[in-house]
């Protein structure tokens, strides 16, 4: 039977889940997209053959037709919309962030804890990706026996105009605290900011180095460069005992010219991670018919948002700064 | 609206389809799957959610619920289960060939075009394939000037033992065939099949290199090599006036361990082109909604099965053998 | 004790031999330069620190200080400056070809069967190539079986003016020829010349693909591409039972720069094979010292313009052209 | 005219180093080679064509026939051998480090400083690497903008029984020290020593994570991983501000094998550098003739000492530690 779904938010990312729900996720129909811009809501819903578009969050969270919504909106919305959902027993699927502060961010996860039951996915699409997913199944299969380290580089062609030195770690950093907590099924425990020689073509710290330690004793190091100018560019590579194992970034053809053998790379994320967008949201809706949830929790947001918080705090202060987190409820373990 | 799918065969192929089109597939849902052993028909439609698993090809083709049928039995029973959908106004992904022989895929043709419509499409599924279609696309962009030639290898890890020298050619060449033909908008007009020093794990001429030539006067190189032991590996570079395009294999991570930088390779063919599959199957249904159709058609099934039974020919003689076609209809431009 | 060398010729690869051998080669010592251009002669004396420059090939090869003469002179002289020098008891490194004709190669290796010895090393300098000795040692440790086929790729960005398809085949096809005998230790029995597409950017047949069979029957193909534009690029695959090796293109860095990731390709064949030169010009040196030969003899390289000629008369009759050689020395064995 | 050369040391470095001078360079041959196991210094003598194996470094240092003396002997003899060779004025390449501590590496400045001229060379190999020197070159040309950062691995097999943290810092990090202060043309200001998960194969902190800041801003993170088991590799990355430049492992063969295509790996240094060790030598043997130093000086050795005394105070505290200098000398500006 196929899953009714609501979008709220039409813009980028809203339009592109529209899309990949649309016309490439199996069992999903789309019943409504809302967005703020009515017109373009209707304009999305036209092209991926939803329903209506509206500009009426509430109306489509409490839609009857739609047992699943996903939520696509401005940042600050996110909380809101989220318990709105969970109110409405509706399956939620959040960009991330889950909110813009730990504070809200638990409130969400005391909605969630009242129902006594799961129903936000946040939207740290990576998990997906194939390549970190094979880390991940390498570390846990022991092959490489435990791991030690884990080097990430995330670097974006260019950033907003808006984008500060906190944003590019609670924003951009985000998916490396999300991703690398998962591979190595360890917690982050402190962190420490580096501010690399800021390039002439960046307006705040960039590239930055953010080095991180988890409970195991493990070191995350993440090189952030919002402004490369070259590309978008992911890199991981893990460090184990006998081995390690690297992201390989997608190409499809090797291209021999101009004195040059080279493949492409991708010019924003979208593209780099279409895969993992792709089966995250199929595993999204194949969650809601089997009642497992699966990918990344409301804690998992609560946690990301934690994390770099402290971050901002070591980028501010130069020191190494020590993470606490509230008690983990039972319902994420 | 969803289109109602049925599904001929239950086999590798068959079932490998049935999961593609529940699980990773927007637009179709799973009617029926009908094959000669029913229980392994029914077992599939459980795994997949199909209505029914049933012993009844041609019930299957005319239950007004199917709309479009997907044919993955025996090859010598593709052609008359073709013409039975044709006659039933229902869309057709056979898998290849189209039929044993160019004759009998003549007939196919035939009743295609009695209905003045395209509804057949070939399961030569390289043509959704990222690498390939990356490939055509730079040839087609005139970025590196006009095509020259194409080489092709194919490798398996084992053959079955039933395999001979001909059917390497008429089985796994015919994918060369297609794809060549496709990426390089040209029609193969001559043949000349070399055999090489036969690999003492192989019980026939294995491996071999196939020379083709273009009515644009391009060459086509091909080596097969069923029993090479290692992997499943396809490679293609296309060479132009001024750069060459390659596909690159796909990998998701790269492993330090043991002396050695590696990345893996596919044991057989599904894993390595899952991605092309997935978008195949994806393209016909998009394709019945659309009206338009899409890959490759039966008019390119009876080129394949002409073209390889050139190279038979060529296999036996040690000849250069000059390939000639019934006149392409209007329908197939 | 130092070896005192004396280079006829100071174009291109003279000059070249000139550096390599004062800059990067122990046990040897420039003596004198000879060339038809007296004043490059001693330009480049000047510069490589050789004793002097001079306009008399004659006196340099009966120069009691030159033990050792490298030819690199215009290819119709070789066979008479080889034939003195194998008179005067010089060691002899020939660029190839060892002669314009087989005939004429033949009375090199009569001079030097006369005097029981072999002095003579052609500079087919590939098998000096680390990747190609590679390949051949990965052969000969039995690790992956028997050889079954090679494909080989050679293209230059430009040919010269001058060029025409025969030359293609004799010029640049002999190092195929060369270093495929090498690596397979066997030996070249047909020949089958294929006319790709042309090149608008050519003036003769161009690419060209040549198919060879071995007496173990082994497949060696050859694609040739003397205005490939891009750059220059040799590529080359081992196929045995088990697994295959290929050459690596050598390449010091890796740049990601404008939404790509590149290695750099040599313009010309210099900088590709620099160590091969290298390696191949002190391995001459050491030779001399022990007393044990090493290297492509005058053998091979009349075997080189025996195939070749062989392959132009396939290019002329499009048919597949036996090849049939004088009965081989002892001495070469 | 040839240089005469003399060794102190034959161990593993020693005669190596030997071998290369012997084998592999232009412009030198060896007088003399000198350890204190007198047959180990007569046998690799013999092996290499050197006059005569000695135990008498004062002896070979003054032997008027050698004009240059290359010292491989224990680190802690090195300042004294390096003070006598200035008296005698011979030219020095000296393993690193130039001394056990920065003191000692001062007087041997001081001595250098008396005779007016640069004499001494340290074996800092890796500015000869090809990876390496690209990469200066690709930030010299401006091509990428600024240099921001950069990122080293460095990795063992497996580090000596008798090594510590200390040692690793100091031993093996000296590398990176010397070879990004070469390529950023730059002076490390701070370092922070993070220590990883440590692994069970190891007996002290390995891996650990050096951070190190410049005085143009740029942060360099080294990856220190001694019993990393695999093999030995070294990585580095240049990030500059429209692109990065990283090094790239040399292999000459990629092969395909059991499911994997892979290249080797080195297991130890000794392979990875040897272009890097056989540049250096021919360098320095030329800038003996040329009177034009070159590589490493004894500057440079005594900054590397001390920038890795403030890495091993960092490992000590946990804290980032301020690095200071004395003042440049002329001499090495």
């Amino acid at each position: 039977m196929s899953i009714g779904v609501g979008i709220i938010g039409a813009g980028i990312m809203g339009a592109d889940h529209a899309r990949i729900l649309a016309g490439q996720v199996a069992g999903a129909h789309l019943v409504a997209i809302s967005d703020a811009d009515e017109a373009r809501a209707k304009s999305i819903a036209a092209e991926t053959g939803a329903k209506r578009g509206v500009n009426d969050p509430m109306g489509l969270i409490n839609d009857p037709a739609i047992g699943a919504v996903l939520i696509a909106s401005p940042d600050a919305t996110h909380p809101d919309f989220a318990m709105a959902c969970i109110k409405a027993g509706r399956h939620v699927l959040c960009e991330k962030p889950l909110a813009p502060t730990a504070a809200e961010g638990l409130k969400v996860i005391e909605a969630e804890l009242s129902t006594g039951r799961r129903l936000v996915q946040l939207g740290y699409m990576r998990r997906f990706d194939p390549g970190y997913a094979e880390m991940r199944q390498s570390l846990q299969s022991g092959r490489f026996g435990e791991a030690l380290a884990m080097h990430c580089v995330h670097r974006n062609a260019t950033a907003p105009s808006y984008f500060t030195s906190a944003m590019a770690i609670v924003s951009s950093c985000g998916h490396e605290v999300d991703v690398s907590r998962w591979v190595l099924s360890a917690e982050l425990t402190s962190v420490h900011v580096f501010k690399a020689r800021r390039s002439k073509l960046s307006h705040f710290d960039d590239p930055m180095l953010v080095v991180f330690e988890t409970d195991k004793g493990q070191l995350v190091d993440v090189e952030l460069f919002l402004n490369a100018q070259y590309g978008y560019d992911v890199k991981g590579e893990l460090v184990c005992e006998t081995g390690t194992v690297s992201l390989m970034p997608p190409a499809d053809t090797v291209v021999r010219s101009t004195l040059a053998t080279s493949t492409g790379l991708a010019p924003d994320w979208r593209p780099r991670f279409a895969d993992a967008y792709r089966i995250q949201n199929q595993a999204w809706i194949n969650s809601i018919r089997s009642g497992s949830p699966t990918g990344s929790s409301a804690w998992d947001g609560y946690v990301a948002t934690t994390v770099t918080d402290a971050g901002v705090k070591s980028l501010e202060t130069g020191q190494t700064v020590q993470i606490s987190y509230e008690k983990k409820p039972a319902l994420y373990a």
